[in-house]
């Protein structure tokens, strides 16, 4: 094998990070091989990129849609296989929702690096992952803008002097209509993010800024840090992706034009850097940075994240799996916007934790989530 | 030797950086020893400082005057001799001017660490000093505020994957100043620096913008970064004190709240960080950073010492003479404000390179630059 060659699995590759990868592969292709495509349901594009990337493993969710469709070389396997590959090297865990959690274990503790685009798995069980990464040798790299700005800042940096860290958040669609009017807000609106072009899902939740919460739910595992420790600010730019403040008043800020192909590119390539053609900040064209502060009264849904994720134990599961439910709900027309702080809100009341820290008890949880989610939704549906 | 214990001697240890040398050291009785203090003519602040941190060894300008002054066991030497002393880890440079070039060549030559804050001596001869720390395993640490910052936004980075520099300047005292009223402009308007609080010299080459010159020709030699590579952008609050842009397009950049103590510290700690009583920057208060186009026009300092530091050579030595002898005549009130560019001018154009790579012959550029400045101020003086 040549040492500069990066064998990549892709979890998820027919989505929104999955596709940005398969960008970065295809501009070096003589520095990454992929090995193993997951899809979900997309098995058009899916077939597209078996043919393009030509990985020896590929999976879907329904196997016999492939059949007779891909080359002898090419073997259907399911997403633990192609996570634990033996030729893998990096893992982009990119499903979206807890179908990521398992193969996303499983990697780490087979000792692989994992680029994790799916935050839903560190939410729901970042304590399971962080100890199967260090039972198993593996090594989580974030993804996700924010915790890869964060995990730059860090770079050479002593872990244990990091005094906070602050992450950036844009206000997401509708930051700037009056909190009157979120009643009345179509999904078409909350799908209009300013900075970021992103799935339906984390469009709506950056709207609400749940989103936010589960990043800083995220953040506590992924770097170890007391919730405490962790700020929230307004940031409507998006040029600033996070920052980290050390012990002697130092702090580091990682900055880029919006573009999620840089955070996957450095998961990939960590810790060197390949050439991107991503333009330069133009700072007298932008002219400023602006602050502010989070409002949490606009942004109900953030503090019961951040509520679930100070309990512990199986909250973020329930919690997140109550507000995908909702969000869809939302999407479908089923539920006001102004609806899913008020379902999270009794979900959060509601829910009985299980202190169990299994992935049994995480699942059930989830379980628990939808399925108050979905009596709540039916109870409370204005259609 | 406890391995934590930190040795070290500050030359220029009256000034205002190693004032605050001095401050650090105190937070830190434990992790710092004072082997050495040099200071010029205030010669009763070094016999206070010489009483606090028990220095081996003392020198000023006049060393007759510390006679029967200080305690048997304090030894008066040269300043070569403290900096090059076997008991000393890290040689603060902090005396202002080329007399600092010599100890800190000697310093470097001889394996020390050297926080340097004498910028003139990396001015001078970049050259000299960065081939004495290869020769004699001495190791370079900024101690100006925007050089730390690319320093510490360069940890853990490899140097090869760097796209450019961003210097930030506030703009100085009179930036806000129509242009047509800086020849009118008084010494005392042209010391009140908006940000930082520093020594004359500085303060007025931070109003003409000569210094961010110098800054310029610092971090080519410091960080070998060619000066195209080398941007400067107007940023008025002087909270983001560079920034770093990677070959991927991702930026770091490091802030704080204007603090010396900050770079000082971690010039003597590196790679380790203390905690330091400085205030965490308030985002929400602050509101925004602000960014703006340099203004050559308003600046016509700064384009001098660039266009020195592109000729390179002897040029930079002579240049930064003709400047040291042209702002203490502003602040004597023979030049104007407005003269200072032109004196500059006339230097660049004047002066005859000498092509050796030597110390005599950039205290030769040096000397040439005091004279010519000299008969310029004779020819020009309005009072």
């Amino acid at each position: 094998m040549d040492h500069t060659l990066t064998r990549v699995a892709v979890l998820g590759s027919t989505g929104s990070v999955g596709r940005q990868t398969l960008d970065v592969v295809r501009a070096y292709p003589d520095r990454f091989q992929v090995t193993g495509l997951a899809a979900g349901q997309n098995v058009e594009l899916l077939l597209d990129q078996v043919a393009e990337f030509k990985p020896g493993l590929v999976c879907c969710v329904d196997p016999t849609s492939l059949r007779d469709r891909v080359d002898a070389s090419v073997r259907v396997a399911s997403l633990t296989e192609i996570a634990c590959d033996p030729e893998v090297d990096v893992v982009v865990s990119a499903i979206v929702g807890k179908d990521g959690l398992d193969p996303t274990r499983a990697a780490l503790e087979a000792g692989k690096c994992v680029a994790l685009a799916n935050k839903e798995a560190m939410v729901m069980a970042g304590n399971l992952l962080t100890q199967a990464a260090r039972r198993g040798g593996g090594e989580i790299r974030p993804v996700d803008s924010e915790h890869s700005a964060v995990w730059q800042c860090l770079m050479g940096e002593d872990r244990d002097s990091v005094r906070r860290l602050i992450l950036t958040a844009s206000g997401g669609a509708l930051r700037d209509l009056p909190v009157e009017a979120l009643a009345e807000v179509s999904p078409e609106k909350a799908l209009a993010h300013p900075t970021w072009q992103m799935g339906r899902r984390i469009t709506v939740d950056s709207a609400t800024l749940f989103n936010k919460g589960l990043e800083v739910i995220e953040a506590r595992w992924l770097f170890d840090i007391p919730y405490e420790q962790i700020d929230i600010v307004l940031h409507r730019e998006s040029i600033i992706h996070s920052m980290v403040e050390m012990v002697d008043g130092s702090l580091k800020a990682q900055l880029s034009l919006p573009d999620m192909r840089l955070p996957i590119q450095y998961a990939l390539t960590y810790p060197e850097r390949l050439p991107l053609d991503l333009l330069s900040v133009d700072f007298v064209k932008l002219g400023s940075l602006n602050f502010g502060r989070m409002d949490m009264e606009r942004y109900p849904c953030l503090g019961v994240a951040l509520a679930a994720g100070r309990k512990g134990g199986t909250y973020p599961a329930a919690i997140a799996a109550a507000d995908e439910e909702a969000v869809a709900a939302f999407l479908d027309g089923h539920l006001r916007f102004t609806d899913i702080p008020h379902l999270l809100a009794g979900a959060l009341d509601k829910h009985l934790p299980d202190t169990a820290a299994s992935l049994s008890a995480i699942m059930d949880a989830d379980a628990w989530g939808r399925r108050f989610a979905a009596e709540w939704i039916k109870e409370h549906s204005w259609t």
